[in-house]
């Protein structure tokens, strides 16, 4: 049997479309949470294979998702690059900042590979879990929202260090995006070659950027990754997803070289149909509010979403990560709402 | 002698562009901390007329900026329907958080003019002292991003507390609503009336509402605002801001009835061009990061705006309020380059 997300990722429509949701695998699911104690702190659950495979299996076990995301995040990238990262509760993320030029060239500058082996492995046990109709996605970091946490230390409103860090040093900035760039094509290589079947780039932060420096560290270094990826891997299969782009996706969608595109729940549809779908399938984009509030603003919001975009190649999914105070019970109707049953 | 202003909202177009930036009195200015300091709290000067005007005055005296922008907060609208604000030093505003359609019905649904009467006797005393060919800007706050700190009692990301109020109850959004387009065209109204040239709505919070609810509680509240105020005080122009509307700003243009458009720094300028200042003269949006990094990182910003919209009606201006640590050699450098000298 076909998996439903590649063919959409080879622009065939598929009716119903598959769904699946950033951050499925997460605080929401009780049995999530039950490992998520067993473990200790995040990074000991991302870097332990057997666990973070049974995390990531959990939402496709329970909802029968069309996919299945690696259980990671993001900041493993500067993680293996050398800058230490931890996650205390209820903070998020916390980095040493890199306050100027000197600070990102005491990274390694490589990626410690070694460092990722276990995440290599999760990606393996899924694989081998796996029913072979569901798609198993890898992802990174954009280069551009990795670097605003290096720089930062931890995510600001409108990430204003690393956007000050841009328009006081661009050669630095660019020569850490290089870095970037290189660290995260390598990183979703091993990925493709452990068994994930397509991968996503997670830019959460582009929205924040100037035009000029959307098309210089978000669409540049995405379409870089997306040809030393197929370099590699040819033909792999890449979702790029520019959080809060704008009028920018436009560009976005011509400079990228991503496969699809998937879209936040801000983005005019009509827009959207016209200058993302008519190019590129498509992903998103249902507000992760209404699955939180369930009942018939979901409804009608799941309807507007599938009214827009489903007779095209299309994967129905949140415009951003599943908010983990969202009932169970309003996923299971938001599937019956999508699949027809 | 014209204002320059008021003839580029009556799409006239004025070559060096006429400049003022929002936020334009506030910290940044050490006359402004000195009179911050000895004014008490931050609105006991918002009600004190006279150290009101003079801070609204300095910037107008330092910069000879073509605007000078009433000093006051959007929150006063709340605070004068009966929810008390606080504003505490590095916090921001605080209100007492309203959870349910029973908490705004306690609300007074009439704005207390009285209460206001401190604001409009500001407008009369600037008027008094400023030259014939200054702009004296009012303003409000659209109402959705109003009702977003009315909702959650502070600024938060992505303004979710609103948002899901917005989804469990839409009749109650809509309630809260009607409230505020009323009391904000009463408002800016008095402001016309009490000498302001022209007024300008700040929907800060906009760019979080998905399209439905843009259309909604942004476009159409500013459109009632725009025609009750023309109502009352025929040809006052009005200068809308749907802060990180993104795609959604070219139905805001064709719907939201403002005589201008001020943008953000993350538009699109080929796209502005094309959907907003084809249409309205527009403002902005030079991003204000820029201005605390000045040289030629700012020369080159100036550039790029003034390359985009000087050459038709446009008024320069950042794409969102300046930044507290700016320093004022910046600014200088800015207006030089704007003003060709």
């Amino acid at each position: 049997m076909n998996k439903s997300i590649l063919d959409v990722l080879g622009r065939v429509h598929r009716s119903p479309p598959p769904v699946w949701l950033m951050r499925q695998a997460g605080r929401y699911l009780p049995e999530y949470r039950a490992i998520r104690e067993k473990a200790g702190g995040f990074l000991d659950l991302v870097f332990t294979p057997e666990l973070a495979a049974e995390v990531t299996l959990q939402p496709v076990r329970r909802f029968g998702f069309d996919a299945a995301i690696l259980f990671s995040d993001i900041l493993v990238v500067p993680h293996a690059l050398g800058q230490t990262v931890t996650f205390s509760v209820g903070e998020g993320p916390l980095l040493e900042p890199i306050e100027d030029r000197v600070g990102f060239e005491r990274l390694a500058g490589e990626l410690d590979h070694g460092m990722l082996a276990p995440i290599y492995q999760t990606i393996r046990l899924v694989k081998q879990a796996l029913d072979p109709s569901v798609t198993l996605l890898g992802f990174c970091g954009g280069p551009w929202t990795v670097a605003t946490y290096m720089i930062a230390g931890r995510g600001t409103a409108d990430q204003a260090p690393a956007r000050l860090f841009g328009y006081r040093d661009r050669v630095g900035m660019d020569t850490l995006i290089d870095v970037l760039v290189d660290a995260s094509a390598s990183y979703l290589v091993r990925q493709l070659q452990a068994g994930a079947d397509a991968v996503q780039i997670f830019d959460t932060w582009a929205g924040v950027l100037a035009p000029e420096e959307f098309g210089r560290w978000c669409i540049e270094p995405t379409r870089r990754i997306a040809e030393h990826v197929r370099r590699q891997v040819p033909g792999a299969k890449i979702i790029g997803f520019p959080r809060g782009a704008g009028t920018m996706i436009a560009r976005y969608v011509d400079g990228a070289a991503v496969d699809a595109v998937s879209l936040d729940w801000m983005i005019d549809r009509r827009f959207a149909q016209d200058r993302v779908q008519a190019r590129l399938p498509v992903q998103g984009n249902l507000d992760p509010l209404a699955l939180v509030v369930g009942g018939t603003a979901l409804d009608s919001a799941v309807d507007v979403v599938l009214e827009a975009f489903a007779a095209g190649p299309f994967i129905f999914n949140l415009g951003h990560g599943i908010m983990p105070e969202t009932p169970i019970p309003h996923v299971e109707q938001m599937l019956r709402r999508v699949r027809g049953c």
